[in-house]
């Protein structure tokens, strides 16, 4: 039985249309790249955050938090890590770790993404099963 | 009686957001500067481009052309001129002049973008007379 | 003498390039419309960011945070108001809040961003006078 | 011998902060994809675009031009397919060709850009032996 929470990896190569004139990461791309972690990371579970929107439910952003450490530099190739913070009733977090491929123990940027669960009108609802099954499946 | 074509004209102020690491707008984000010059002289004519769409027309980029000749910098206040191009049965193209405020002169970047119109299905339909109207009037 | 923080806004009109498939503006462009609000901000009290730089200064930012409300939309003419948070030592806090021209009362979005005050070589260093006198003065 | 130039490929999920509200990629976010394109062969032949900066040569895009024939949805997992166009004394063509995995046949965007070679001092130079080598290298 592991303590550990799940995470999930993905990786992306900085390009110059990402970085500003420090030579650096744009501090407003880090979210692009929590949305890669996230997509990539429920595909991996099965399931295409499309799929969900195909069933009527959309999880719009309410909260973005970014902790800014270090700088990615341009051609850096990125780990983002993604896992799931919370899961509640009718919302959920994720929490993203950002790093170079070769230095896991330095995080350059940490974070997370609130989430609201809502139908095709827009009104809040449960997190329906499907989701809650394959985000919250540690195997 | 002039002969010259009329020319719409708004500013923009560069931020770190559209610079690169050599401290120079980035390539791509001029086509992001190209919808603010179409969009504003279309506005400037008594027409928002989302009446255009309310309207089941729209008007998707075929073609994108970018001649970059100097560098726009951080914080540089750009002038982004537009003008049409042509306009014909079912497409219609705009052209564009980027310079800084003080030296219009000199263009830093020259392009233009093609469009077609379609209609609420995709089919290529002719441009509507509301349309037209508005872009062909010279007063 | 008055006990409201002066704040500074500044307009932006949304284009194609801000929305996703929602119809709203993406959520990490909000990071691009703080900027230039404090951008603007700075501006205002007579000052430039490059400027401070220009001065071997830089304000880097450490943390950012956005709370999403509302959804700002295609075409909406939206006002950035940024205003000071705090301004300690070697930090700075700008806050802001996103709303519709015409409501003012319901913010679509919130949320800050901290700077570190750095010198050319990347350290920590105090904030300078000239950026302190600009931005605390409330005439 | 053959005849078909050496091509190179590299895969690109599309992601939310890609798309506009029709659903379609933003057309100057291909722009973008470009740079991976290149990016990408280059690397493929061994030399990274950073390594040639750092050898004080750089390749700014000269012109940049795309024909849009069909939409990339969201979620679209991309081939960028990227091959030199030309490559003359003091100058350089990359050719694109974006398609979606499955349907190779039908791009949605083709395009180019055209980059100068310059020196540190921004001087138009001759495009240096170790990248002509490396590009033109047909193995």
């Amino acid at each position: 039985m592991s303590e550990k929470k799940p995470v999930h990896q993905t990786r992306y190569r900085v390009i110059y249309g990402d970085v500003d004139q420090m030579g650096v990461v744009y501090y407003g791309n880090y979210l692009r790249l929590f949305e890669w972690g996230r997509t990539e990371m429920i595909r991996d579970r099965g399931l295409a955050y499309k799929e969900i929107e195909d069933r009527d439910v959309a999880l719009p952003v309410t909260e973005a938090y970014c902790h800014y450490h270090k700088s990615a530099m341009y051609d850096d190739l990125l780990v983002i890590e993604t896992s799931l913070g919370f899961l509640k009733r009718a919302s959920l977090r994720f929490d993203y770790r950002i790093f170079r491929d070769e230095t896991e123990s330095e995080p350059l940027v940490e974070g997370y993404t609130v989430h609201a669960c809502v139908n095709a009108d827009g009104r809040i609802v449960r997190v329906p099963g499907f989701v809650k099954d394959r985000l919250t499946n540690l195997v």
